[in-house]
């Protein structure tokens, strides 16, 4: 898809966010990776930038995170469930094969009768939901849009590949979206770019039709997280300056009429990556440190952060960009 | 969501279909459900409305199915994968976790650069990835959009369950999306409704975060198909009149300005139910008796039989419909 002919008049009316109660140290995941204490919490966390993450725990579900998090958005928005016309799932992981994500969010949340389904391009969802949100509201299909993101992928870590243990965590955030009241207000540009030469670079294999739970000759690793950073490096480092400038010219080596970039916390070297393009450190969102990669909840928590804070607020352009599992190259350029 | 307040301008440009190549008779699964003989070939076809299915087998992949599904629609529509902008993955089954199954398509049909995702609503993903698309091109974001279902459930099957185990088929269809060329042409309306009191009546709870393959907990039939006919059946027959009057009054007691009906083939009981809206039979296209129910996957090979065989063409307004699991309701009015 290319950048739209003109912004499409939509507004945040809120954000919420909902993160697990469990937090989970470095140190605990380093041990957990290696048990004979070779891999320093130290050395872990200069490797990922990640000093902590959040694992869900208890009765805590990606579910009831996610209901959480809808529900603190409404509240924000000062909306009531009944005012959503759309309940848009925007996850990663996915709690149950059967039914759709959006319909177990709704059963969380008591939402009945209304629309529940999901956008899914594993970490940038959040972004495909929000350009399709904007869509639905600019065309006057729907008045208000629910957008929730959350996550659960702790279960599927695996321990033998500290690279991928370290970074992921768990949570959930949600956005409410809602018609501009202003000119100028809203989605100015959307754009995603699938290279699926890196399709093998970060992937789970096994679980869906390929490889089922119910064939004996799937191996239990194959439903665990598996990353090959250096791959991701190789191809997103190829891919994104031409991507960035299709998004908008000039962007690829400067913040041209940007406020602040909410960046996809996809790992230390992912948002180092950044800073070749000649973004201002102090105007790109970083949340990597305490919440690790939280999958498609890391760019609307990343948002949520930036806006909760007042570190960007109305009139602001943000730009919301990362890449992800695809490999998918994916940006909006939104103003609140 | 509510229908547009005008028709988006948008066209079919082509449509494909792949189905595997072994066919599997209504007796052949029978004996799998009742290696006793008790169920009788001519008693399932009766319940099930199925006397033939096809079924993945040997090299034959979903994703395998998907690309050739689309290569036929792109011949069919007169395109290269070149013009493709969007690609749209709406699949009931998930081939593999991450990436995302549009990256998996894309992969496999050689098409790298492009967006690639999912819209997903189980049964209805196809309706979902039709009213993204048509908001994509009528927007200007997009000129030509390739929709892409394909299934390949049957190795979820349970065959103590023979409700769902005789109902289920594999199969693929694909269709490409492009601007209209005349007024009225294009997208009237779309409306999906969910009712999550229905959640469990259509189900796989095993895969997702909250039941993982992990987990030694989760049992082997926790990963298959399970369906409740009579909850889903109760709980359609009292939401679908309603949801029709929604989606065009007058649509629950008759075709009005309907030409044909493309129903998702969910059972047999699901299209006698149709009857009751006082739709003409010969106005209904039924591929449930040779294809079972092909998940998201039956709407798009249901639309391609009518458009291919001539019951259905230029300037005719089309009603796809449909439950699926959630219960989500769901239907488009489109002409052709």
């Amino acid at each position: 898809m290319s950048s739209p002919p003109a912004a499409l008049p939509v507004r945040i009316l809120g954000t919420g966010q909902a993160l697990p109660t469990r937090v989970v140290s470095t140190a605990e995941v380093a041990a957990l990776c290696d048990p004979s204490g070779g891999l320093t919490a130290e050395a872990a966390e200069a490797r990922t930038g990640v000093r902590e993450r959040r694992w869900l725990s208890g009765a805590e579900t990606a579910l009831t995170l996610g209901a959480e998090a809808a529900r603190n958005a409404l509240a924000a928005a000062n909306l009531d469930l009944e005012d959503i016309d759309v309940l848009l799932n925007a996850s990663g992981s996915q709690a149950q094969p059967i039914p759709d994500g959006g319909a177990l969010l709704a059963r969380e949340l008591g939402l009945s009768g209304r629309a529940a389904y999901s956008l899914h391009g594993t970490c940038l969802s959040f972004l495909l939901a929000m350009q399709h949100a904007s869509l639905l509201i600019a065309s006057g299909q729907a008045r208000h849009v629910l957008i929730v993101s959350t996550e659960g992928g702790s279960v599927g870590l695996n321990m033998n590949q500290p690279e991928s243990a370290l970074l992921i965590g768990d949570g959930a955030a949600a956005v409410v979206l809602g018609q501009a009241v202003r000119p100028g207000q809203g989605l100015h540009a959307a754009r995603i770019e699938t290279y699926p030469e890196g399709a093998d670079h970060t992937r789970i294999v096994g679980g869906g039709t390929l490889r089922h739970p119910r064939d004996p000759a799937v191996q239990p690793a194959e439903y665990l997280f598996d990353m090959q950073g250096l791959g991701v490096l190789k191809l997103a480092s190829r891919v994104v300056p031409a991507f960035l400038e299709r998004l908008r010219p000039g962007l690829s080596s400067g913040l041209v009429g940007i406020s602040r970039v909410i960046p996809h916390q996809a790992s230390k070297v992912g948002l180092d990556l950044l800073r070749r393009y000649g973004w201002p450190a102090d105007r790109v969102e970083v949340t990597l440190p305490t919440l690790g990669n939280v999958i498609a909840a890391s760019l609307p928590l990343t948002l949520h952060g930036a806006l909760s804070s007042g570190r960007a607020g109305e009139g602001d352009t943000l730009l919301l960009v990362g890449t992800g599992a695809g490999l998918t190259a994916g940006g909006i350029i939104f103003e609140v």
